[in-house]
């Protein structure tokens, strides 16, 4: 089983029926704006793990697409939106949608992908009830990711953030996406309770093991420098999962230290270094890869009660990779 | 027969199921910024389009709440962003969403008013199947608000916009949502195809008058000053009917003057005054106010076949009154 395969073989179904969703819209200008992310390529993970997920349960993965196209029009419409709201100049090396076609009309992009995906969803085929039942999971889980994505703006501003609240905000900004990417994928998939019940744990805890890792990797850096991501978020007072555990453990000068550099926009290289060596020291960083890592073996059990097959060893390796892969 | 007091009455029902869509929602910073434009009031011209056509039909209005809901969350998460695309302070004499909670603030609270339009039309108790319909139906309207929104940012750069060119795009920007709202509402309403198309047509006409006299209102000033917005909209080229008749139609000297003046951002009081006073010499000013007249007479004409009641009454004077009101 090669997993990079067995991905790459889905997305390359997917980008055939997103690309219809995208290309030949009026005015160009917004439709051009608003496919620079989405037709860019990328992993395709939200879609793969729908048409896994319906796969999984027995179902057609031909009934999935449109709701796989609707997860990954969503997904992008965050994006647009986030980096006009980080300022962020790059994305998948590829300049942001504001920066390349101005702030105004990366507004509507983004907004058109949100109306878009919900267009999409109105072209599944099941009988109106069981869309109901998708739809309104899926438009209940925009709202959480909005809530989730202030949050984490809020939380740059608050010394005080817990760990539960630390995962509430990720369960909300990144999870709840991929929890039901595997509960929708399911549900169209003709999935039993119980089925439709694992998968959407399963998808849950793939998403926090995925933004904890993603934690992990911006605060891990094998050059031996620091990298200028790490220092942002020292100074900006990114509440990662390193972060927050260290803040709360620590005590004497540790803490100090931390209440003085932490979330200050004016902290030096020096101090910043200081900060980055806490938290190895108090081995925040690899708490954080081992919370990963049970948050993978969680997704992991909760296929447990699924009948083996391909579709299940793909996600059984899926969660693997959520907690190795580098980048 | 006072159509104010009509309105009033139901924008009274109205707010008491809007406030329970956006109260105390967390986190509170987010909602807070997400209520302020819909809690602060308004006409709720569409939520009352959409109550009117549902009893004009001989519908139980109590059905079509959750809809009328959708509408207004919709008109405000689009006001919220485009009051930061055109960086507008006030609206409503209060301050806007971006200028009172800051710009990232501003745009997550615009796509939570999106997601809880769509979250409140599950609220619609009908079956799965005219759900479907209504569901499909507005978010085909936000698309096209999108598209229009973006054609307007368009045309101010652009010189050659033809009466038709400007015609599709406020059908777009604001006559759709119009025509949405009273099809809907029929929709749900339980009414007749031929009810359903008499009742689209109407808020389509309706809002295309409206879209005009705004156009209109905007352009006419009665201090014997020219307002600070008529020297905007000139300096920016904001192609209303006003403006794009005058083009189309102007020649020699005139031709040269607006080529040279309109959309010139540097231009002084004395050539933006010359500007207007060509409009008016065209007499383009009172075209746009009898193309709204034509629009109005249409949106009551669609309503012949409807049985007399006073609800068709209600649309009979909103229709007058799109065209007589002066702000």
């Amino acid at each position: 089983m090669d997993l990079k395969h067995e991905l790459s073989k889905r997305a390359d179904v997917f980008n055939i029926e997103l690309e219809g969703y995208l290309k030949n819209g009026q005015p160009k200008s917004l439709y051009d704006a608003a496919g620079h992310l989405p037709l860019a390529g990328g992993k395709r993970l939200r879609p793969s793990i729908s048409m896994l997920s319906c796969d999984v349960v027995g179902g057609d993965v031909k009934r999935v697409m449109p709701f796989a196209v609707a997860l990954e029009l969503i997904h992008n419409f965050t994006l647009v939106h986030d980096d006009i709201m980080d300022k962020s100049y790059l994305r998948r090396n590829l300049p942001t949608v504001h920066v390349k076609f101005g702030e105004p009309t990366a507004i509507m992009a983004g907004d058109l992908l949100f109306a878009k995906a919900f267009e999409a969803m109105h072209d599944i085929s099941d009988n109106p009830t069981v869309f109901k039942r998708v739809d309104s999971g899926l438009i209940n889980c925009v709202r959480e990711v909005c809530e989730g994505q202030q949050l984490d703006m809020e939380f740059e501003k608050k010394q005080d953030v817990s760990e539960k609240e630390y995962l509430e905000m990720i369960r909300k900004k990144t999870a709840v996406l991929f929890k039901f990417s595997a509960e929708g994928g399911a549900i169209l998939g003709g999935g039993t309770k119980e089925e439709i019940e694992s998968l959407s744990e399963y998808g849950e805890s793939l998403g926090l093991a995925f933004q904890i890792r993603d934690d992990y990797l911006d605060m891990s850096s094998d050059e031996g420098t620091l990298g200028k991501d790490i220092g942002n978020d020292i100074r900006n007072g990114k509440k990662t999962l390193i972060a927050v555990r260290s803040i709360n453990n620590a005590t004497g000068d540790d803490k100090k230290l931390l209440e003085k550099i932490f979330g200050n926009g004016g902290a030096s290289e020096q101090e910043v270094k200081r900060v980055y060596d806490l938290f190895k020291e108090m081995k925040s960083i690899e708490y954080a890869k081992n919370t990963a890592l049970e948050y993978s073996i969680k997704a992991k059990k909760a296929l447990h009660m699924l009948d083996d097959s391909d579709a299940k060893q793909i996600l059984i390796e899926l969660a693997e990779y959520s907690i190795t892969r580098e980048k």
